[in-house]
């Protein structure tokens, strides 16, 4: 997705006019502000406004907490405390905004995180741009043969590039009877409404996304999870250098207590006991079913 | 949407099953449970389940009210109390299940309401079937001249042929190709959730969709309104007949009291009231502009 | 309330370390960030944090409607035709963070405004101060006689003083109780969790408060209404003020459609209809109930 | 709190009244509608309503992962992949309606889950009841002396007999004076919106309570762990045993993959891995702070 030179200029204006504020300022973030940060070919992050930073979550749970909170001595320690007991109120006192360019099949399961404001483009108002999303050859994945869900890999020779000109192709001409339909050039032109109808699923569209934290890290340890589609989890990565960068110590405690956590069921736990009890723990005894046993397996390393 | 042999035994199964309850039945909603309403070509609705009745509404808003709702004597008079007043919590004590058949570019208009419960098809997980939405000729709409978004005249003649023939080779010829690239017949296969890009916004899918009464009813507002796109507005207008048999006495508060009614700003109420009094209003002395003018005029037909 | 010398310091310390920041900013709200608006006796509202303005409204509007928008040709047109069209996802693109201190009956009614994030004082961890609500003189008003909710006249002579004396006493007798009960001199001490329940519902609690403007707007609506109970319509009259300031053409929008406008419904706009063509309408021949004839001639003046 | 006759005389009569219904039917449910379950010392829970069965959760998760779900053979072994895996949707496609009587502090803390529906009784129109949670003698705890939130050992003696003295005063006084201000008898009377002002935390409150199962399990995840309140606690344990009955396969794997597992850190994961290959990890090598440590080893036995 190269930058025009139109929108480099008008981030380059919003980037060179700061201003003076009293609010909490978060200095890793000012340097993303504005800035495009390109995901899949045509598409992009971009921070639009935030607010608050690790030391807003401290305050809001000083708050809660009163006196409670004065016995942890620093703010990164309070943040890990609140990440680990599940205290999700203080991460929801900031917010982000972000604009973001993405396939509508990327923002059809995106929009399944309901607690967050959106404001679309809309296609019954506009026209779209001719702008499709087209997977890297290395992305060019088959079906997986042992999850319904999901990927094997990349398809290779013929095949491979029978379905590269099959999307190029099918985008291209879409598009082109979607222009020749909205046309008002000799003819009444179709609704706009209604001529969308015809464009594929891997079309870009974008959106005003805002969330506040909580929320936010939620969507990213599904999205960044490495069981996620690919054409989502880079958004979640992209996404996730610039929280890194926002809050630092809300983000080092959501990589430890969140992204590198497990969750063990009742009957893993008592097996994990078991074995450091040093009994031979097996699929057989372990009260477990043989799928459950193998994802304990994969969990212990 | 012809319901096909074994779809129609299955909702026969279901209804001729009536089982014993001790919870509060809706008899208009039991006539409708399970059986389909086609809307569109290839869609529909239907009532999978639902909780509460007219005395479910007046059993809550009387624990809420008390003796104060004693006043009123009957539970239609409070539900057109509750509905004049805007007391909605009493309205979200009903809830209903869908299950919906819709084309996808009307799935993400719905989406957008996101106080409700949805299990969608999963277009990662199994293959969507060859469904796609082609106008009927009359619904064939021109852009709209006065209106950004919406519908003019319906096209007509060769524009109205060439428009047609478009929607259905194209939709035609993406099918085909999503199933030449998903074979797994002397290939690899692409992956599902790759090979659904290909597919056009007018493609079927379907859901499972729950929501209580109020938010059903904002939803209704905005969707059954004369200027709700047509594709979705015939969904709404299914939902309202349903809903009208299931709570009749608040379906008949909302007919008049939201759907019905209008909203005047303070500028509107002034010039009402000045005309009521006789005045001579008009625009230029309204305090309104042309355009708020003229809705105005509407209103007041 | 007055301000101690301590809070004085530290608000003054956060209002004299002004940042520089390339994220929208309004002026407006910068001269009243962190300062103190006392509400009731010891209450207070003051704003802690904000993101957007009037422009970052229209610039998430522009990219819903892309082109569509191109049409209104200034910000404050843009707004007041998102309002009065009840576009609202526009209005989610703001966001604030305000501090309250509140009586624990308006934080009750507060509360149930879910679309917002709280982190209130814990009274399970901490030790509340002894603050109490005792209203004032002209606020001792006496059971409304023609509404089960609300009130009429103020009381007088004897009755005044005696609620005044109840309401002091028993405050203070029920904090020097749960001193008493939570004192570990000389004894084990309650906890903290259980000698809450010893306190009346009119002790001061606080909480950090946020919500996008939309959904602030909604809680204003009613609010800041004259039906609703003084000691939530304080605070909410004190929030206008400070909305009125940061987005200036959002809030004369909110004022003109939403605060001084009325709803309508089917059968009273059909009265307005018949009245303006000079008919002599009346409650006989309206077709509505005398309550509701009566509401619309309060509405019609 | 014993059940009057009158009450008791209308549960019978609701329970007396089967109808006939094409719905789903939970028959471990029905056995338990409408009637009151005991909660501290006045208070219940009952279920009022209820939409859904473990098949319904199944029949959702089906529309979702359409042939996907083929593979699983049974609606247990889905419902317990469903849970593990943290699908929640389909989780979200039963309903349940409780019938709630709580003291107001109670009320206060279950009322921050926002994702229910909720119809409480209102003191502003109607006069509340005297009755009010005094604890039995075994849970008049001191404070915890480890925990700033939490209780310690039971209080013994004078000091018990103190306090309870104290909560049983303060209650009555607080009521009686609370009738005295409302009373019309020879004075205006005070407005309820005002009165109740005086009345303490543990007075009782009632609702009605809607959530779907998903944020049930939520709560109870939260409310019945042995850290919650013990107040919030035996309400949320009461609800457990009519969820078993309910929905009990979902139920089951609720508790084993939920109330029964722990989620553990990347650090946390680290030590086990360490450990199951016989090294020797204390907190020293560990990484972890002595408080994390702690917590490993309590949850690994």
């Amino acid at each position: 997705m190269p930058v025009t030179p139109e929108q480099q200029a008008e981030i380059d204006a919003l980037r060179s006019a700061p201003r003076s504020t009293l609010r909490a300022v978060s200095e890793g973030m000012e340097k993303h502000l504005y800035s495009i940060y390109p995901v899949l070919d045509h598409g992009f992050v971009r921070v639009v406004d935030y607010m608050g930073d690790d030391a807003a979550i401290c305050q809001a749970a000083r708050v809660s907490y009163g006196k409670g909170t004065k016995s942890v001595q620093n703010d990164e320690g309070l943040i890990r405390y609140l990440m680990r007991h599940w205290h999700s109120t203080p991460f929801e006192m900031c917010e982000i905004k972000l604009h973001v360019k993405l396939p509508v099949f990327v923002a059809r399961q995106w929009i399944r995180h309901r607690t967050a404001n959106v404001n679309e483009y809309s296609a019954r108002y506009s026209i779209l741009d001719r702008e499709f999303y087209i997977p890297a050859p290395e992305q060019l994945a088959a079906q997986s043969v042992i999850n319904n869900q999901g990927r094997g890999q990349a398809l290779t020779g013929d095949e491979a590039a029978r379905v590269l000109e099959i999307l190029k192709s099918d985008s291209g001409r879409a598009y082109d009877n979607y222009e020749a339909m909205i046309s008002q050039d000799g003819q009444e032109g179709l609704a706009r409404e209604l001529a969308r109808m015809n464009l594929p699923a891997n079309i870009y569209t974008q959106w005003y996304w805002k969330v506040d934290l909580h929320n936010l890290f939620h969507f990213l340890r599904l999205r960044a999870d490495s069981h996620a589609q690919y054409e989502i989890r880079v958004y979640a990565e992209e996404i996730c250098k610039l929280v890194a960068d926002w809050v630092p110590f809300a983000y080092k405690a959501f990589e430890d207590y969140r992204m590198g956590g497990e969750t063990l069921s009742a009957a893993a736990l008592d097996c994990v006991r078991r074995m450091l009890k040093g009994e031979d723990v097996t699929q057989e005894n372990s009260g477990m079913s043989a799928r459950e046993w193998r994802e304990l397996q994969e969990v212990l390393g």
